[in-house]
């Protein structure tokens, strides 16, 4: 059995790899920790897990963690980068859920984080975790970037369009839409029921942190720069992330079923619809899955995507035990096989 | 007092109309019709009028809606139609809040209907029922069509961008969410609560109802014909509109506030907000009020702009009381001043 | 018009009282104060007040609230109780929304609130705003202490058993549920969306500060002592009170509606539902309006009770403007007649 | 492996049936039917299935389900009765989902559920399949009729009160509330989500289906009669039951933790919260348990009981592959273990 970390247990990406490994056939979690929880029962705080979870929330102690065969960081931001160098230095592998080394560029994560970055020497090291872009450089890492939430969605969407050359690779536009989940489990005013449900809004729509690793990988598929807008909303509900993704056609009418098709036709995790369908976040709802369809209305120029998620799971949690398969030699698919959860 | 009737009063726009007039100083209900429902109170179907409204539902018999000042269609597309015309020769308004009057070519009309126009010859008579674009035309109508509920939002989106000239006006691109009220009150089951709640999606991607009509708006307002790509989504909540509009600048990085602080300062029930500001569907829910805001991502070349209104209100009943109040030489906010519902 | 002053207009009873006193023909905010929010427009808070409410939150100043003819208190408890004294002292007319003045036992209140009471002497003056059974004090009342959401709904259900000597008074059990908006407009993790949404709970069970408040005013209607058992729920929406409520009848299988009917004929706030329906939240909501209705299940010895109100209108802020009109001889109705928001 | 047919695979019990077993060791899928979905890809129906399930509808043909080890019946009531007499002749073991063969009186039944009971004969064979109160019998069984979803949690909630003689067993009292799951897939006007979501309500509460259910089963644990007043309630949710059971102590004050922790300390599926939790529905969400909690309000004579079940799970379709695992001699826990998703 695999030995594994959790840094950071008391978030939703924390409870969710521990619901996810709990079913894992090789893999066990050893140690969880979190620096305001010490000594609770994890089962105590998610009482979901009673039954299946015996542990108990430690400080993150270096020495037990590097003794682990693998580290999942299930932090906010500015956290990951502290405490990774040493791991890796003593010989663990690691899976950052967090945005401490999606970019490789240093200076443009400060401008979007607002803090210097702490270790910007082992940017060059880490991989980003989408399997379906980076599966062979994540089978030899020793620490991977998992992607945010969003851009997973909106990468698979555009990835088909973008590996084919057949859409204008400056004009492309993302507006999507999370469930609160995404902004984790905070008692923050926004997001309180009164507030958040029965209503719809974008956010951060002059900019979000999202967009400069968007353009960045695409730009890495694109084989050179692309442009992209993001504008993302708050969903009334939990989980899920619906992206719906435009793009110019050099092609008007152009039929990208079978392109789409195609391009995802060995990816155990990416589902092209059938033609005409839509995608929903409630079929994909805990499960490891990103469905996708895609329509040209009118058959004119412009190219419609519409990719959903579960942004704990594809979009966290299921995908950074995707990668650690894939890190370990294992199944890709072990303990992510399960279907959504419907209605 | 005004007196009005009220075809189909058994949808939510229906018991929409009636709330607002319950409260409005100058028109009374005095005939509301259902073939379904003839002789049952209205506030037996609708306990949220008891105490308000004695009404009856009748059959709707051509004499006494005449004898109106003024009749709402407030039925499904495709009955206003075989009705409005005797009416009209009757001498009575006519506000519809169907689809059947809004589309001035009848072959469109069927094209996206699936049916045959009952009138062609009555389409021009037809007032746009949009008081922000043709206040002057709706006080002299006796047939006013009012918009559909996303191109309502959408229009007042783009309608400053298109006047100014600000933009390339065939990559218009709208990508907008509504409640699960603008699908009526029907029991369908992708409607009910454990299909629709706690879920987001897209329907009708390569092409919707309401295009048409957006194309035919914003062009008469543009000069000329535009090109409109329109997505629209199923949200997990009751009553809202969220359009999402992105159109690419001619100008990249012009500041767009003061165009659209300009463009609607006399506007009672279009309301810009400040800067940076997001609007929300929760702070217009039960108002006829179209909150909007503009943004130009890193300062790029295309512009996004997000408005919000309640899909009954500002998007259906609220409108049509507006026009009401225009035709009939109302103060145009009579009955329409309150504020939203919060929370 | 009257000048009304508001305390503590941040919360979700703030807000209300504003949305309905917008709307009110014979009474005008003209004071509102905040200390967190000093400077800031009130619509700038709450945008759904955008040009209805010109007001920018003051400092709580005692002259500007004594020159006031009513000042509401929309805090949460521990404030009122505090400046209320000295208003009063003033000849400022006072309605506290808290929980400050409605135990008549400071012994009492400091066991359930925690803390000792700051004014036992001005308890005895205080007159519990329950309309439905105090008018009359109410209106010679300098002090009106609005009850509780849960209890107005509660005692509106048992009133009718109990005046007419119908059940075992030591046997009342009282099961509600309340929307999120009854927990206030504050930032806890119990009440963020992805804790609160989709999920249904009981809290409190072993004791809720509303059950003395209940046994002292349904005691003064028995005329004696009652046993009440309360178990509050929190349910998954917004605004809304359902308590079902259950009493062992006297006599078996008595027919209760028109015991009901004629308890409330006069009432323009309660209203009991032809027998056979059962009251809805939704019906009620942003309404100030109590639905009932009764059961005897199986023609047994236990009568259902079953009451619906929106919180933070007749279990809050609605409740405490009928208040206002009695106490100053306006029409008990004026600002509060509008029917409910449906859907 | 186990071979499992499926009568009426398009509901909701139908498909979490499929969910639930795509993730059994030991059993595997073999035929689904539907009368109407004949032909029809199952996954094409159900889009979470993508991935886990090849079937396609097929005509419920006696032959096929005959050759099974144990089909499952997830029809609505009043269907079972008519195919089950000829599958046990053939030799299947058939589990019933649906109310057909829970009440013994088929008198009773028919008051009830309206119409002739089709084979009262094979009443007195059925097994109530409540695996904590008839685990030997079901063992043995041919035949089991699964409870309600409501019963599943009322009975566990009473038992230990019941079986010690602890309360006045004609004096029950259970206020529940289900998600609308509860209510089938069907597109019935009441479950559309402008009517159901943002709204609680009562319903039947003159009388339900489930009481006599309820009154049968827990008169069977007590030994002689018992009165349960029950009223239903309709939760703004899919998933979830809340019972919150009140019962009338013959010590007043008595300790009810060791109690409860007692009678099911060997239970895998029925989990005592620690004394002062409250269970919630989300943390049952998608898991096969019930969780409880009792209190004692300000120590009185009124004991509350508090039970959450997922409907779909333990309310239904675990609870019916958890009488499957003891009727085929499976561990019981097969299947089963997976914790609820949550958030």
């Amino acid at each position: 059995m695999i030995r594994v970390g959790i840094v950071g247990g008391t978030g939703y990406t924390g409870v969710e790899l521990l619901r996810l490994l709990a079913a894992h056939p090789g893999a066990e979690v050893v140690a969880i920790t979190s620096r305001g929880e010490v000594g609770r029962r994890v089962d105590d705080l998610f009482p979901n897990l009673r039954g299946s979870c015996d542990l108990v929330f430690t400080e993150p102690a270096a020495a037990a963690l590097a003794a682990c065969d693998v580290v999942f960081f299930a932090t906010p931001h500015n956290v990951a980068m502290h405490s990774v160098p040493a791991l890796l230095d003593a010989g663990a592998r690691v899976i950052d859920l967090s945005a401490d080394f999606r970019l490789r560029d240093a200076g443009i994560w400060s401008r979007w984080y607002g803090e210097t970055h702490a270790c910007p020497e082992r940017l060059a090291e880490a991989v980003y975790g989408l399997p379906e872009f980076h599966r062979e450089a994540i089978a030899g890492a020793r620490l991977v970037a998992c992607p945010g939430c969003y851009p997973t969605a909106i990468q698979l969407a555009f990835a088909p369009l973008l590996a084919g050359d057949l859409v204008d690779r400056d004009q492309l536009i993302a507006s999507a839409a999370s469930g609160v989940s995404g902004a984790g489990r905070q008692a923050k005013l926004d997001n309180i029921l009164t507030e958040a449900s029965d209503n719809f809004k974008a956010y951060g729509a002059a900019g979000h942190r999202h967009q400069p690793e968007i353009e960045q990988s695409l730009g890495d598929l694109a084989g050179g720069p692309v442009g992209v807008t993001f504008v993302p909303h708050l969903l009334p509900m939990i989980r899920g992330i619906h992206a719906t993704c435009f793009a110019r056609l050099k092609t008007p009418g152009l039929d990208l079923q079978p392109v789409f098709e195609d391009y995802y036709a060995d990816e155990p995790f990416v589902d092209v619809l059938p033609a005409g369908q839509h995608p929903q976040t409630r079929t994909v709802r805990g499960a490891n899955r990103c469905q996708l369809a895609v329509a040209v209305p009118q058959g004119r120029e412009t190219a419609v995507v519409m990719a959903t998620e579960d942004n704990l799971v594809k979009g966290a949690s299921g995908q950074a035990i995707q990668c650690m398969n894939i890190m370990l030699g294992l199944p890709e698919t072990n303990g992510l096989a399960h279907p959504g959860l419907l209605p």
